[in-house]
């Protein structure tokens, strides 16, 4: 085959996919093919314009390093890290709602003690972390992995200090009790830009998008025998909860910081000095397969 | 706007767009998310499937280099650069079919006069290029800019040489005479793969697919007033024709190559030994804007 042209060429391309060995394989690059043809034959790039394209993805690639994803920045700013999200997590009724990891997740972050203050610095304004993991009937679940992370008050994250060695901080790995509690110290975390000197950065500037997240804790929370959901607990009153540059905020998934100072906390801990109190309770639905 | 899911994500991203300042940036940008989240929907990935697609991107950014374009190498084998090519050069007929510029592409090539060998290291079969630059209405252009390239007889361009300092060879650039004539001596390229050691050449594979090029010599053909012409003249009788990697085979740019020994070529050029005759004739269109 040859004399390819804009009328011929896809289904050139897609004959070509014949020998895929594989099922899956051969029906992603068919779908690809298909879709990424459809789009440049609706816009019609000039040769400058694929040109662009081409030094947008090298220089995408250039920019992620151990410590910087901007792939997966791409991915979320265009909403497709949530639909990939929503694709794979349709939990029935009860469960908690899910949104994207982002790109900040460590797996081997350190494990703490229930009570525990996870912010090393502890730089910031004091913050007691309560909830429950339950099942979708209310059943506690015991021992149960909470791994949580979020960013400073200053709204980065451990692995974006450059300067000096960056430790792992406002970050663990947590087994609630024998109830399905699980409580923590921390620090009140900020709304962020996400990192925009990069092409992503460039990208949302180009389409007058601000690059700024709501303040937000992260948890991924995981039992034998549930599906594991990976979720952000959401600081009310936050002034981009409507406008999250990664579309991952849910009503379901905001909850208000209650000013507490000296005493207990509603789940029995005592406090001293002012605290922010932040309370989430989880539900992982039963695994199905 | 928050509560996303699988069907309201699209339309929310689309808004998210309407600030763009730019229209051209809107509408290759709304087009982007459409086309994106319809492949996304169409294949429904798995969250691992999502992460191997931000690792194939980024592996695929970290293969490129100063001499390296993975990019255009992924761009090429989906059939892209061909359609962007055919919608780029919707040419009267008459004038010399286009195809793809390839990554070996080099701006700052050596000038040559007419006649000169433009093979450093004359290693391989000898060949003599001929062949004319005229307008669509066969008047012939004189100071036409000939860029041309190709690979040795190995199949390897001199931008991929890795051992020592990578020198500029069998690569022109060269002026046609009063009567529209250009010639060169150079050797007889020979097929090749398309560099297959990285993410591109692990796609092919999973494919099924071979990497190769049928052999074949690069022009780039310009004058002033004229629209620029990118093409290649394949050597006919080459067993990839019909299954060139990248779809750009045209018929029209396949010709034979002719052996000869001792004594004048067609075009009256003086030959010592055997040698083997490439004659293409380039017709450009006049420019319309």
């Amino acid at each position: 085959m040859r004399n390819f042209n804009e009328d011929n060429i896809t289904d050139a391309v897609l004959a070509r996919l014949s020998g895929c060995r594989d099922d899956r394989t051969k029906q992603i690059s068919e779908a690809l093919v298909r879709h990424l043809h459809a789009f440049v034959k609706e816009i019609e790039p000039t040769e400058a314009e694929w040109a662009s394209a081409i030094s947008f993805l090298t220089n995408t690639g250039h920019m992620c390093s151990d410590t910087r994803q901007e792939f997966i920045l791409l991915s979320d700013t265009l909403g497709v890290s949530m639909l990939v999200d929503a694709i794979n997590h349709r939990f029935p009724g009860g469960a908690t709602e899910t949104t994207v990891l982002g790109p900040f997740y460590v797996e081997e972050a350190q494990d703490f003690k229930l009570g525990d203050n996870i912010a090393l610095s502890q730089d910031g304004e004091p913050m007691l972390v309560e909830g429950t993991v339950r099942d979708t009937a209310g059943k506690p679940i015991e021992g149960a992995l909470i791994e949580t992370w979020h960013a400073d008050h200053h709204g980065f994250y451990d692995v974006q200090q450059t300067t000096g060695k960056s430790a792992l901080d406002m970050r663990a790995r947590l087994r609630t009790d024998a109830e399905g509690r699980f409580w923590y110290h921390s620090v009140v975390p900020a709304a962020y830009p996400i990192p925009n000197d990069g092409p992503v950065g460039k990208m949302l500037d180009a389409q007058g998008r601000h690059p700024f997240r709501p303040a937000h804790v992260h948890f991924k929370v995981s039992a034998p025998g549930f599906e594991t959901i990976v979720t952000h607990v959401f600081l009310d009153g936050d002034e981009y909860l409507d406008s999250d540059v990664v579309f991952g905020v849910k009503d379901a998934l905001i909850t208000p910081l209650k000013k507490i100072s000296d005493g207990v906390s509603p789940a029995g801990h005592e406090v001293s000095g002012p605290v922010a109190l932040l309370i989430y309770d989880f539900a992982l639905p039963t695994k199905t397969k």
